[in-house]
């Protein structure tokens, strides 16, 4: 394990020589990670940060995890700051031996700049591109892969009329849970309308009933309906009526040993009505031509797979997609490289990334679908492997 | 509820004022959530900003939050920012009316910064102050603070020889997430020496066996101990046999319609040691000193009451507090006021706050109890109830 670490390190010091700077400091949580090995600190607060220049590799936190950080990353060398010791004092000591610091303009704050600059005159901006993973981590994303399979497998049964988009997320987490892993982000369950909002807050709304109805009012609702139409409720593929199918939108990930997955599969509870049949295969169709275009392309431009696919949608009369078509995983659930119109990156062996075309009607609903894939002899291997069939109908 | 978004703005525009500041430009997800009441944006990563000044509201986000923020954010204007529509459109159409821009130092990137300045010549740090609250603020804390109570009470009862850490977390979680509520943060939950450890990552460590099992070696060694030692193990309080008790430390969190509760219990798996229970009863010790000092005094520096425990723990001869003694709580976990030895808050009414007094021994075990507390009257009102005797001692 320590090898995987000496590597990183050896990785940013011939960076540092590149780039003519003496040090770096480090303040993102992920990177810290990625360094270090350890992965408790919180994300929403500044914990910790990492120094590391040709001779030095400090990590600086406080007394709440002394004994963690000895214990577990012994390859850096632990300053203690607390009020008595402030950062200042390790910086006050290395102001000699660093002209030249980077910092993580992306992530170090306005504040946290202006104290950094007191001691070191000079800073560049510093970004460590972790696109192209190991084997190792690859192998991590893809048994996080495997158990987001598995949990679309069983969820799909817990997929009925009366339950709530909630009662979803937290079966799909228990589930799990009980494989090992974790949510790598909170799931995005959106039933009908409902599945319109790409980035849709997962709530109280009840499957078969208008998407506006909440748990209270909607149980009510529920019986009666069940009582009126308990046939056509239970096997609406066979109804005449007319009724719609419901879309039950799932966007969820795992993240194990650290490592994340992304899959978004859409699924019609009843039969699919032609218009929302329709923008299943127009998404699905929008990614297929992205992935032939990857696997039929030397020297992909993420910015021109973006295009291939966004182009497509938009050729079927749909709206502009809202939002980038894929975008890098690995320790964080968006990380580079991004599939977006201005991104700049080429796509290179190792890389995992998403591919996730969508088409979003206001009052109606959406349809997305997104896969992970890794590119490995010049073409794509696709990771996320749940139910790859165009449209599953449930029930 | 309109009525308190409409009290914060007008709070904000007079502060503007008093500033002398033509706007702000709030980007921290928190301030954003107390203003607009939208609670949805990721904490990891940047989906929003708000601009507001004298006769002017901005929501600027993407495409993937546009038909929410429309039907939840009314009172404000959406810019809908897009590859086609950067952030920039908007910054250079309020160029002319804002000349001096609050900004959010501790929380905007030197990246943002840099874009912002581009527009806007003249910035200045600016803080929104949350941390007097509401009596509907501290309705949602409480409900909080009771649901981790019922979930304190029902986790006792879970704790059983062979449990793993990871295990009790889940089972809390799961437990809040019944009652309609969520983690509020990953719970830590520390067995034996573990708990000497402020931030322990909640592990595979079991219950009853060295700390250093995993469930793997763990079981079996259990089913081998159980076995030779059924009785001691089960009702280790009757044991002559000098067994320590097992330190079990508990420190987690809920979440209710946004707003959040704190609460750290240490109790004894059998019958606590001499040491242990003097650890316990001087750390409960040290919370009382605290509470005394507020209710005796008047215009109450909140470093100073980090003093009075402090000093205290330090006089029994235990090492320093490694961390503040206590924080603020609400939409975040941690917030002001911050009570700390470097603070210069005074305490006040309607702050919300915990005291959480802890001592660790390196490789031996630690005790920290905390509480939430609210100023209400000029006293302190303990807002977090469960058990409040002593020492527990399970089974």
């Amino acid at each position: 394990m320590w090898g995987m670490f000496v590597t990183r390190l050896k990785n940013i010091r011939e960076n540092l020589k590149e780039r003519k700077l003496d040090a770096v400091f480090i303040s993102s949580v992920s990177n810290i990670t990625y360094l270090t090995g350890y992965a408790n600190f919180s994300k929403e607060e500044r914990e910790a940060y990492l120094i590391i220049g040709n001779n030095l590799q400090y990590i600086i936190t406080d007394g709440r995890y002394t004994h963690a950080i000895k214990k577990q990353v012994p390859h850096f060398e632990l300053f203690e700051r607390s009020h008595q010791t402030p950062t200042e004092q390790l910086f006050k000591k290395l102001k000699n031996q660093i002209k030249i610091l980077g910092i993580e303009e992306d992530n170090l704050t306005v504040l946290e700049a202006k104290l950094v600059k007191k001691h070191f005159k000079t800073t560049k901006h510093f970004k460590l591109n972790r696109s192209i993973k190991t084997p190792d981590e690859i192998k991590k994303i893809k048994k996080a892969c495997k158990i987001g399979d598995l949990a679309f497998e069983y969820i799909l049964k817990q997929i009925k009329i009366g339950v709530t988009e909630k009662e979803i997320a937290n079966k799909l987490e228990d589930f799990i849970k009980g494989q090992g892993g974790e949510f790598s982000f909170p799931a995005i369950v959106a039933f009908g309308k409902n599945s319109a909002i790409p980035h849709h807050q997962t709530g109280q709304t009840v499957l078969g009933l208008s998407t506006h109805s909440t748990v209270a009012q909607g149980r009510t609702e529920l019986v009666e309906r069940a009582t009126r139409s308990a046939v056509r409720l239970s096997s609406p593929s066979k109804s005449r009526s007319g009724r719609e199918g419901l879309i039950v939108l799932l966007d969820f990930g795992v993240k194990w040993e650290n490592y994340c997955s992304d899959m978004t599969r859409t699924v019609f509870f009843g039969k699919p009505i032609r218009k929302q049949q329709e923008m299943y295969e127009v998404a699905l169709e929008a990614q297929k031509k992205a992935v032939d275009y990857i696997n039929s392309t030397k020297q992909v431009q993420s910015a021109d797979v973006d295009k291939v696919a966004r182009d497509y949608i938009k050729s079927k009369g749909y709206p502009n997609l809202p939002h980038s078509l894929g975008h890098g995983i690995g320790l964080e659930v968006h990380e580079h490289p991004s599939l977006s119109p201005k991104s700049k990156e080429v796509l290179k062996t190792g890389m995992v990334f998403s591919i996730e075309p969508g088409i979003y009607i206001p009052m109606f609903g959406g349809v997305r679908i997104e896969d992970l894939y890794t590119i490995r002899n010049e073409r794509l291997e696709q990771i996320t492997k749940a139910v790859p069939i165009a449209c599953t109908i449930v029930h």
